[in-house]
C-alpha cells in the first residue's frame, strides 16, 4: 500500500478522474452461491480490497460502484464498515454495459445543483473482482486515454487461441504475437464514453464484450493498448480466489514491528529474532515502548509502510501487561479495520526453571486477552522462550521461535489465536 | 485419487496408451529461478503431482518425461523418492516442441530389442505443470484421438481477445463465441503425429505453438475439440503456484481417520468430535485401535480413499503411547511418501483438576515424538480437551477442538508440529 501526494496525473495538465466499478456479476462461474466481488478474504469481502487500491490514489477523485438493487443494503454496509470514503453507490443492470451505463449516467448527472458529484474530464472503468491493481497502471491509462481518447491494459496470451469448425474441430490456431487478452482497467474521455455508451443498440449493451469496442464502433477511438502487469488477472475461478489470498497475505506478512524495553535479556532476545526475521526477508522495525505510547505516535510510526505483525517481548515475567497495553493501543487505532492485527505476546522463561507452566493461570491469561482482541480484530499469540545461558542453544531457540511466528503471520489463522506456543 | 481397475479404453477396443510430458520450460515467467515444474508444494516439486495424476490412470501404460540434460539427475532422484514405477526419461531439446519430438523418438525406439518400451497406438501429451488432469478427460481425448486422429482440451476464454495495429491501437476484437483458448491434454495417433514432427521444419519446432496446429499441417488432421474443466489450467505465475497449493490442500483436508477405544470418556469425546467435523464438510471414519494393528490392514483401509489425517485419542492420561503406536504403524505404511500425514494425539484432562501442566515432562513427550515423526514426513500436534461433566460446556470445547485440527489440516504447515494445544 503506497500513497501518493500530487493530484497531478503525469503530462495531461490536471484532468479530473473518476472511477466506474461494475459489480454486477453473479459468480456462476466459480460454482458458488455468492457472487466473486463479495467473496471473503480475511473476513473482507474482495470489492472492498478494490476500493481500498483505488482510495489509494489520491488524485481519483470519486469511485462509482455500481451494483445490482438486491445489493445495494450489503454495499452499503460494506462502505460503512470499512471505512471507504470516496464511494457513490448507483444501481446496477442487468448486464455488465448496462451496469456501467448507471455508472456513467450517475456522473453525468453530477450537473444537476442536487448531486455532490461533478463531471470528469476522464473515466476509469475496472471490475471490482482485479483487487490489485496500482496506482502506476492507472496513471498509464488515464494519461493515455486523455491523449488517445481510449486507453486499456493488455496482456500477452497464456495459452493458444483457436478459431473452432462447425463440427468442433480445429479450424485454425491465432497467430500469438499479433493477439493479446484485453484486461483492465480501461479509461475513457468521459463525454466520448458517455456518447457510445447513450447510442449503443440493445443488443450490444446486452452482449457487448468491450468497452474498447464500444468505443471504438460509437465514437470511433481506437483505444491504445497499454501493457499491464499479470496482477490485473480477474478473480473468476475458486482458484483466483485462493491465489488472491495468499497474495493479500503475502504483502501483509512482509513488515513486522518488534518491540523492546532496554533489559538485558530482553534485548538479547530482541536482538536476535530481529536478525533472524531479517534473514528470511522480513523488513523489521524495532522500537522501544516510548515510541509508542499513544494512538497518534503509532500511526506516524505506520504512515508510509502499514504494519500489521507486532511482537512484543514482555519484561513482566509472569503477565500479560505488556501486550495487553499493546491490544488497547492497537484497538485505539485504525490500523484493524482493513486487516487483523497479529500481536505475538513473548515470555521469557528463566533459566532456573521457572517455568510457565508450574502456573497453569498463565494459560488463562493469553486466552483471556486473545478472546477480547479478537472483538477488535486483533489476533493475540502468545509464544514461549526458554532462556539459557548457552547462546547456540539460545539462538536455535530463538530460530524456531522466529518459524512459528513467520509462520502465523503467513497462514494468518485466527482460529490459533490465544494459544501459548513454544520455542 | 481414484483407480480404475479396467485396462480398457471405452469405445476404442484396446489400443496401447503412453504419456509425453515435456518438462523444459524455465520459469522465467514466474519470476523466479526455479522452472515451476520443479517448485515445490508441501515439499514435493509439482512435476512428481502430475506423474502421480497419471499413475492413477492404468491404462496409460508408459509416461516419458522429457528434462534438460542438466535436470537428468534431479528428475531421477524425484522419481526415486517418491517411488513413480511408469515413467522413462528422456533429454529434451531447447524448445517445447524439440522436447515432445525426443519423447515421440523414445517410444517410437522401442521397436528396437533393446527397448524396454513398445511403440503405442495413441500418445497423450501434457503438460508438466498441469496438475490436476483427470481420468475421464484423459480418456475422453484419448478416444477422440483415437478416432478422428488428433483431439485437444478446449475452454472458454476468460479475457476479450483483440488484435493490435502496427500502433499499438486497438485494430479489433475477436467474437468470443467462435474462439477457445486451446489447453492440455492432448492426444494423437501415435504414427501420425510422430510423422507429423518428423516433417516439421526447423521454425515450426523452434517457435510453433501448438502441437494441434503442427498435426493438422503436416498430417492433415483437424484435432477434435474436447470442452475440459477449469482444473486444467497452467501453473505459470506465482500466484498460480499458490492456487495449486491450496486446492492440493483443499483435496488433503476433505478425509479424516479417528481411533477410539471403548472407554467411556473417550466415546463422548470421539463421538462429539466425529459429530461436529462432519457437520463442517469432513468425510470421517471412525475405527477402533484394533482395525489397524498392523500396515496391511492400514493400506486396505485406505486403499479406495487415501487419508492423510488422523486423531488419536490417547486413553492413558499421562503419556504418548497411542500417539507413539500409531506413528510407528504410519511410518512403516506408504501414505507419508506422497504427503505429509498429520496426527493429533488428544489428550483428555480430567475434571479434578490433573492438568497437564503440572507436569511440563508431558510437553517434552510431543516435542520428542514429533521431532522422531518429522523424519518420517509425519507431523504430530498435541490437543488438550478438558474434560467437563456440564454437557454444553463440553460440546463447546470439543467445538473449539475440532476447529484447531481443521485450521491445521487446511493450512497443513509443519512449523507448528510439536505443539501443545489446548481446546
Ligand atoms: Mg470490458
Ligand atoms: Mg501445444
Amino acid at each position: 500500500p503506497k500513497h501518493v501526494g500530487s493530484g497531478k496525473v503525469a503530462g495531461m495538465g490536471k484532468p479530473q478522474v473518476a472511477a466506474v466499478l461494475p459489480a454486477g456479476g453473479s459468480g456462476e462461474r466459480m460454482g458458488v452461491s455468492t457472487p466473486k466481488q463479495f467473496c471473503t478474504i480475511l473476513g473482507r469481502p474482495l470489492i472492498s480490497y478494490t476500493i481500498q487500491a483505488f482510495e489509494r490514489v489520491r488524485w481519483i477523485k470519486e469511485i462509482v460502484v455500481v451494483v445490482p438493487a438486491e445489493k445495494i443494503d450489503l454495499m452499503q454496509s460494506i462502505i460503512h464498515k470499512y471505512g471507504h470514503k470516496r464511494v457513490t453507490l448507483a444501481e446496477g443492470g442487468t448486464a455488465r454495459h448496462r451496469s456501467i451505463l448507471s455508472g456513467l449516467k450517475m456522473l453525468a448527472q453530477s450537473e444537476s445543483p442536487v448531486s455532490k458529484l461533478w463531471k470528469p474530464d476522464v473515466v476509469i472503468i475496472h471490475d471490482a473482482v482485479r483487487p490489485f491493481v496500482e496506482e502506476d497502471i492507472l496513471l498509464k491509462v488515464t494519461a493515455a486515454a486523455n491523449e488517445h481518447g481510449a486507453a486499456g491494459v493488455v496482456r500477452p496470451l497464456i495459452s493458444t487461441v483457436i478459431a473452432s469448425s462447425e463440427v468442433g474441430c480445429l479450424d485454425y490456431s491465432l497467430e500469438r504475437a499479433k493477439h493479446r487478452a484485453s484486461e483492465m482497467p480501461q479509461a475513457f474521455q468521459f463525454d466520448a464514453i458517455f456518447q457510445a455508451y447513450l447510442q449503443s443498440s440493445d443488443y450490444d449493451l446486452d452482449y457487448g464484450t468491450e468497452c474498447l469496442q464500444l468505443a471504438l464502433k460509437y465514437s470511433s477511438m481506437p483505444a491504445k493498448l497499454v501493457d499491464g502487469p499479470p496482477d490485473l488477472w480477474k478473480v473468476t475461478y475458486s482458484r483466483d480466489l485462493y491465489a488472491a489470498e495468499s497474495l493479500i497475505k503475502d504483502g501483509l506478512s512482509q513488515y513486522v514491528c518488534l518491540i523492546t524495553v532496554m533489559k538485558e535479556d530482553v534485548v538479547q532476545v530482541g536482538f536476535l529474532l530481529h536478525e533472524t526475521l531479517k534473514t528470511h526477508g522480513k523488513q523489521v522495525k524495532g522500537i522501544s515502548p516510548s515510541m509508542c505510547e499513544n494512538v497518534s505516535q503509532l500511526q506516524s510510526l505506520f504512515k508510509d509502510k502499514p504494519c500489521y505483525n507486532f511482537i512484543c517481548i514482555n519484561t513482566k515475567e509472569s503477565s500479560f501487561e505488556d501486550a495487553e497495553k499493546m491490544v488497547d493501543l492497537l484497538g485505539s487505532s485504525s490500523l484493524p479495520i482493513l486487516y487483523p492485527v497479529l500481536l505475538f505476546s513473548v515470555h521469557l522463561v528463566g533459566p532456573e526453571g521457572s517455568s510457565l507452566y508450574d502456573k497453569p493461570q498463565e494459560l488463562e491469561g493469553i486466552r483471556d486477552l486473545s478472546h477480547k482482541a479478537m472483538k477488535k480484530n486483533i489476533w493475540v499469540y502468545g509464544l514461549v522462550i526458554n532462556l539459557t545461558k548457552i547462546e547456540q542453544q539460545l539462538q536455535e531457540t530463538v530460530c524456531r521461535g522466529a518459524a512459528i511466528i513467520m509462520a502465523l503471520i503467513k497462514d494468518r489463522c485466527g482460529t490459533l489465536a490465544g494459544q501459548l506456543l513454544v520455542a
